[in-house]
């Protein structure tokens, strides 16, 4: 199993989340367990919520133990090198960044192993992404992150589409993965680059 | 399937309750992936949580694609007759009203169908009908639509118990379905129009 | 099954959480409805949340309505001594001490028997205690109580390693029931009484 490549990258997007949550978490002055609890559900709440929605059990990280030393080495990280993490804009955008393409091609590669059709398959690849951070902001009272200003949710959904198109066409999973993960990263730090949104919803008076 | 009533009746819900979410998303200047994603989740939300809580898989939005249609036309219909719907209170209240009576009866139906006790299935019926509006309400840090001053979710599960009552006495589900409706419609509208709230659990000094 | 301690325990501690929860909902002026719906989310949330983590189904409070019956006796104990236990700030504090304890060892105990390692059923048990108190403070708008300054979910983790510990070491249900509750509330109460705090997450300048 050590040997996946999916399997390792959903430690390493775990581990990428865990630090997403935990510097969240101690932007509040919360002690190192409340610190720790959100690190946990930012990381795994994305991937249960989509195990929850697909039915599959049992979920990753009940299986899994190393899910939670992923999480554990996350924490530990954040904490030894917080003002590096923190105070870097770049750093946490890179992290946070690399979490949601990674887990979005997790998410898009799980459901489509447990046989559900690509569009949804491409939502739950999204879900597994940006939901653990939605749970994050609702328990911190933050506004959601799908609502933030530039791109991001958009991002995984077409870096999904991305790769459930090229898997379709080429059928080599490493030109997929590279291909997809690369659109994700590329459009979400060049929206926050540019500060590019989408239109919004409501037509301007 | 197609002329089954429960499931016209699901997809006529489905479509009044993206309208609902895409006023409420729209309403805070989310882009329309944003508003969008608050459309679908108040759609989808309550019957969700509905078969989650009764083990019933596949969810429906992932076994049907023409619940993901119905969403998307609802936030179509709802973006390009934007004024229309927004601005007109009482139209906004009638598009959600009808919503929730009728996911109040599909999800009365649909947990009675997977053999609960009568008494769970009115209380799961109210949960289809409210719990996808709680969920939009947190997302977008509203007070939760459940404790709205005037009568809502009581009149959801009122007309959950006026419909096993009916479906146990006569079984006539055309009849069932009707009244039940009617009642539901009939005590949010009269609770509107004439500020009906139920008693405050706290005794008043 | 009316003799088996887990039951009773069970019922117990919904009593004690439905009644934590209807006080949070009366505070704020809610209906007897709406503050019905909170003590009802309060005390199933923790449980249900832990059984669809586990994917156990079906879900304690719709196989069995013993637990509305608790709920609704919590509620109604809540509203017929309402400035009895609402003033009486340690009469709260002792509710839902008592509440978190017996649910920390009932989800420990549940999570054992379903056959999940011993450091995912310590975590199940804390869910259990602390998860329904998180969804009620969510949709109240409070500070969800897992970040509450004194030890609180931290409590309940100890108590389920405790548990898990002696009943490894000496294979007697009744003292690790005992011990392990004791532990819980004697860690709750100290913390209140001398503010006891974990350190914090970020270092101090």
């Amino acid at each position: 199993m050590a040997a996946d490549p999916q399997y390792i990258l959903e430690l390493t997007g775990t581990f990428f989340f865990a630090i997403s949550g935990a510097i969240a978490g101690g932007k509040y002055e919360h002690d190192w367990f409340g610190t720790g609890f959100i690190a946990f559900i930012t990381a795994i709440g994305g991937g249960s919520l989509r195990d929850i929605l697909l039915g599959s059990y049992p979920l990753v990280w009940i299986d899994d133990i190393n899910i939670l030393y992923s999480i554990l080495a996350g924490i530990i990280f954040t904490y030894l090198f917080y003002d590096f993490v923190v105070h870097l804009r770049r750093t946490r955008l890179l992290f946070d960044t690399l979490g949601i393409a990674l887990f979005t091609i997790v998410g898009t590669e799980k459901a489509i192993s447990l046989g559900v059709r690509p569009d949804i398959a491409a939502m739950m690849g999204m879900f597994t992404a940006v939901m653990g951070g939605v749970i994050r902001d609702v328990l911190t009272n933050e506004v959601p992150v799908i609502f933030r200003k530039e791109i991001y949710a958009s991002a995984c959904l077409a870096g999904a589409v991305v790769y459930l198109l090229l898997d379709h066409f080429f059928n080599s999973r490493s030109i997929s993965l590279a291909v997809s993960t690369i659109v994700i990263v590329a459009i979400r730090l060049v929206a926050v680059r540019f500060q590019l949104t989408l239109p919004a919803f409501k037509k301007k008076k």
